[in-house]
Parts: C-alpha cells; sequence; structure tokens
C-alpha cells in the first residue's frame, strides 16, 4: 500500500544512475482532473518501483503540484507538455481542457516509446466524456493507441498474479454481446493474449478456458445458441493452431477453477463476466494489459473516480503493479 | 466437512425423541442418479443436524442402499414411495425412472408440509432433462413447487452467510435478458426477498443493491437503456414502499461491496450475475431459498453432478447448510 518515503535531493541522485540496465517506463498522469495525478504518485513514491525500471512521467506538473503531489521531488525524468491549457484544469471536474491534457500525454508517451526511449508505456485512467467534448471520440486509451500504431487487431488482457482473463467483447450493452460476437473476434482475442502469455510472460503452453456466454453454458442449446454456432468453432480453430484451449465452461463454475490456477487464460465474452471476478478477488492488483500493439502498455484496473479526486484517499496499487508489470515483461 | 459418524442403534434411540421441540424437515434425495442422495446421506451423518430439526427424508431407499447410502442407521423418519420403478434407476445415468421419481419424492414433501407434518422442505437436485423425459415438464423445482401452491409471485434467493442475492431473471439466454426485465419483475423479486429477510431471518431494515444490466450501469445510456427504461423505476417503488433500496450499481464493484457485507441483499438481473460471485467466494455454503411459497423451501446450490455420481466424492456442505438453513427460519 501507500509508503510515505520522501525523497531528499540525496536520496533523488541516489536512486537516479541505473539508467542503462534498466527499462524506461513512460508513464501519463491520466486525466488530471481524476485520481490519475494522485495514484501515479503515490505508486512513485514507492522505492521498489525504482529497483524495476526508469520512470518517465509525462503531464501537468504545475496543475499536480498545486494539487498536492510535487512531482519534481521525484526521481523521475518529467515531460511537461499540457502548455497554457493546464491552467484551466480543476481536480474533480472533468472538461475539455482534462480531456485535451490527457490525449497529449498519449500522444508524448507514444512518441516516446516508437522512437525507442521508452521501452513500455503505462496510463493512468482517462475519462472518456472529457476526451469527447474535446474533440476527441474514441472509445478509449485502447482504440486511440490502436490508431497511433496502425494496429488491426488488439485485445484487453486483464492480469492478477496468476489469473489473467481476455475479453472479446467490452463495453457493449448487454443485449447486444450475442450480436457483436463472432468466432474471428473470439479467436482473436485468446490467440494474442495466449501469445503474450507465452511469449513475454514465459508460459510455456498456456493453459486456455474459454468461456461460455450463456448461463450453465446454454445447456446444448437450451439457453441460448451462441455457444454452438460462434465459441465452439473458435476453439476448434485455436486448438487446430496447437493452442491448448477448452471450453465453453460455464463462467460461475470456471471462475472457481481460475482462483485454484486450473488455467493461465480465460477468454470472457463481456465485461462483467471478467470484472465481476477480478473485483471480488484481486481489486487491488489488477492490470490491463492491451495485447497487439508494437509496444507494452499498462494500465491500473480502476477508472478516473473524480468523485474522490482531490481528496486524497485514492488506492495506488493497482497504479504500482501496472508499471512493475511493464517493467518486468516489456 | 464430512464427519465420518456412525450411528449405532443406541446412538440412533438417543437422537431420536427431541421430536416435539424442534422443526421437521422433509428432504428429498433429488434426481437419484446423480450425487443428491449422497449428500443427503453424508450431512445427515453430521450429527450437528439433529440438534436443529427432526428429518424427514424422502427417497427411494433400497436403491440408496445399494449404492452404498444406508439411510436406515440415520435416527430420521424415511419416506420410501418410489415403488417398483426405483429398480430402474442406474446411478450416474439419468433415465424416465430417475426423473419419475425425484417427482413422487416432490409432490410427497409437499404433501407433509401442507399437511402440516413437516415445518419445511429442503430438495436435492433434479435433473431438467429427466423430468422432461418422464413427461414432467417444469423449468425446475420452483416452477413445480410453485404449481402445486398455486403460487404466482415467487423468487430464487442465494444465501451464503450474511450475502444473499436475488436473481430476477434465471434461466435465460444472456441475448434474452434485457426483454424478460421489467419493472414488475424486478420489484416483485427484491420485495419478496426483503420482506423474507426482515421476516424471517430477523434483519430490521435489508439494505438492498440493485445490480445494473450493463457494464458501468450503462454510462447515462452509453451502453444500454435498461437501467433508465426498467430499473431505476422498479428502485423508485422500492424506495415509495419504504425499503432501503440503492442503485443500479455496477455489479463488478458491487460485489465487492457485498463481501465486505456494505448491503443485506443484492438483486441480479440475471444468472452468471449471482454466481459468479457466489462460486467464488463461498461455493461449500451457498442455499438457494425460494420466497414466496407458503411454506420455506431451500436447497443446496449445486446440481445433480451426474459425472461424480456413485464415487463418494461429492461434498456434503451445502447440502447441510441448506438443512440448517430451513430448521432456522422456518
Amino acid at each position: 500500500m501507500l509508503l510515505n518515503y520522501c525523497f531528499t535531493s540525496q536520496a533523488k541522485k541516489a536512486y537516479s544512475p541505473k539508467v542503462l540496465d534498466l527499462p524506461n517506463v513512460a508513464i501519463t498522469i491520466g486525466d488530471p482532473a481524476g485520481i490519475g495525478p494522485e495514484v501515479v504518485y503515490k505508486a512513485l513514491l514507492n522505492r521498489n518501483i525504482y529497483d524495476t525500471c526508469n520512470p518517465m512521467v509525462v503531464g501537468s506538473f504545475d496543475f499536480a503540484r498545486k494539487s498536492g503531489f510535487d512531482f519534481s521531488k521525484l526521481p523521475c525524468r518529467l515531460y511537461d507538455i499540457a502548455g497554457d491549457i493546464a491552467s484551466r484544469i480543476k481536480i474533480g471536474k472533468i472538461s475539455a481542457a482534462s480531456g485535451e491534457s490527457s490525449y497529449r500525454y498519449i500522444l508524448k508517451t507514444v512518441e516516446l516509446v516508437s522512437s525507442g526511449d521508452a521501452d513500455a508505456i503505462v496510463t493512468a485512467p482517462i475519462s472518456k466524456e472529457a476526451l469527447k467534448i474535446s474533440g476527441h471520440d474514441f472509445e478509449g486509451h485502447t482504440e486511440l493507441l490502436a490508431k497511433l500504431t496502425h494496429t488491426k487487431d488488439f485485445a484487453m488482457l486483464m492480469s492478477a498474479g496468476k489469473m489473467n482473463v481476455v475479453m472479446v467483447t467490452r463495453h457493449t450493452a448487454v443485449s447486444e454481446i450475442g450480436k457483436k460476437l463472432s468466432s474471428a473476434k473470439i479467436f482473436t482475442a485468446a490467440r494474442l493474449a495466449e501469445n503474450f502469455l507465452r511469449r513475454s510472460c514465459g508460459i510455456k503452453k498456456p493453459r486456455v478456458a474459454v468461456l461460455a456466454l450463456n448461463p450453465h453454458a446454454g445447456e446444448s442449446g437450451l439457453m441460448g445458441n451462441e455457444e454452438r454456432s460462434v465459441i465452439i468453432p473458435a476453439i476448434k480453430k485455436l486448438v487446430s493452431k496447437g493452442i491448448d484451449a477448452a471450453g465453453p465452461l460455464p463462467s460461475d463454475s470456471a471462475w472457481l477453477k481460475m482462483k485454484k490456477n486450473k488455467f493461465d487464460l480465460m477468454v470472457a465474452m463481456y465485461h462483467d463476466q471478467a470484472m465481476i471476478g477480478f473485483k471480488i478477488i484481486s481489486p487491488e492488483s489488477l492490470v490491463n494489459v492491451t495485447v497487439g500493439l508494437p509496444f507494452l502498455r499498462t494500465s491500473p484496473g480502476h477508472g478516473t473516480a473524480v468523485d474522490i479526486a482531490g481528496r486524497n484517499v485514492a488506492d495506488p496499487s493497482s497504479m504500482a503493479e501496472a508499471i512493475k508489470f511493464a517493467a518486468k515483461y516489456c
């Protein structure tokens, strides 16, 4: 949890020189009106972080200092890029200024990682609404990063300890899930995530459990047909490509098995099917990973939480895990 | 867990006489081809049960004895009612004979509780498929019991320790959930469950959390509209009736709060929204309660598990909890 270390200028110096042998991780402070600046700052108070990477923080640091988070005291490289719009940001209130700022931070981190200055990126939460009112209409980070890097196939992997879940649909109304599912999407999400676990995380032969959409896995078509029409064909294709995939498994009993580490990866058909389990078992150590991009990108498992921004009560654990994850697997 | 007590005839006698001051609980052995006979038998090996109720078991006891479960050694009243069809039952294989037997057990328990001989009933799992091939086409126990007792409004409440969840839809394909939800159904399920917790379980003012259907509670209509069209109106009606109801809450964060006992009751919109959480947190102590019937009926949280029937590996914990729950709250 929060370690109340304070870096004196000596300490800062002592933690600075390991530049060569550690990866450089570029970190955005996310929407500055939310808890992003707070969780990044608090995560970087944890000295262990500096044994894993050289953090490079992208944000608006005058604004952050006024909110109580003086990044200049931390042994990180800082990239202050929001310019004059930063003066219009208000803590706890998303706006065009906060949305535009969060957008510029992302552009800068992509520049850093594309040029080779950074080895991976970590993004604090942004507000879709703020992005929209600032004129940038993206569903979220992932879609923006995919566009900036010309990536066609990507997926969101959630990771906490030995538990990994990739989502086939994400911000989709429950009534639309069935229509949005396809064998190709299930296959792609599973393949990208399995590939990441194998190549980047060193799991030799990841055991993949593909979840059913419907209760009791549809009971042979009695309750929904997506298991037969799209999920089973996707599993067959995964198996034909040499992937150790099983299913479709009813999501309730599959989660119990996941908790006992019977699988390395679950393929979830929708948002809450993945998130209920993670939030119960391991809310603090949840890390989001975008798989399929040309570089590693992680983010914490929570949102902007503007309702608690500025109150100094946000928990930096998930952000700290996201930074460590990026440092470890990039 | 399983206590390997053996009741000698003396012990059996010693445990028999508390008839007057304890409730009589009628228990079916469920589909005899599944793990029902085993979990009932093993649960009744636990002496604590006899401090809470006088068990009355309804089943086919010759068949159970041949499967290794000699109920005649237990200090319970036995009702052997399946007749000649019992000889056609095969362990691990559901059939018309097993379905018909499970149907007759239910009729008998309803007779026992209707006549006042029993104070509550506990049902071991049945097979919907076996019921169907034996000519009884019911979605499950609940629907059959509702029909037998002319009950119009009923709901399935799941309970484990201090956690209670009532489902608005149950065995419904995910693509159909939105169409099947209505304000009236949400209101009725919540009201019946709240009423049960208040009157039978002694919770003075149950705190009720109504879950959203869509991820992030729909984000003001960005992802699905059911929150606004049916869930919020139901919550308003609940509040107008003096019920302490809040929501709609995103199901992932609500489960985290439930785990911390911030609510007494959650109202889930669909099967897996309720079951993922229960299976992760407390699979062994899960009890199903049908609320709205003229008597108390409980059942364990698992199914017939015919795949492991006859292997003596079934866990009786959930059945034991179901019996104790029925004894305590009837």
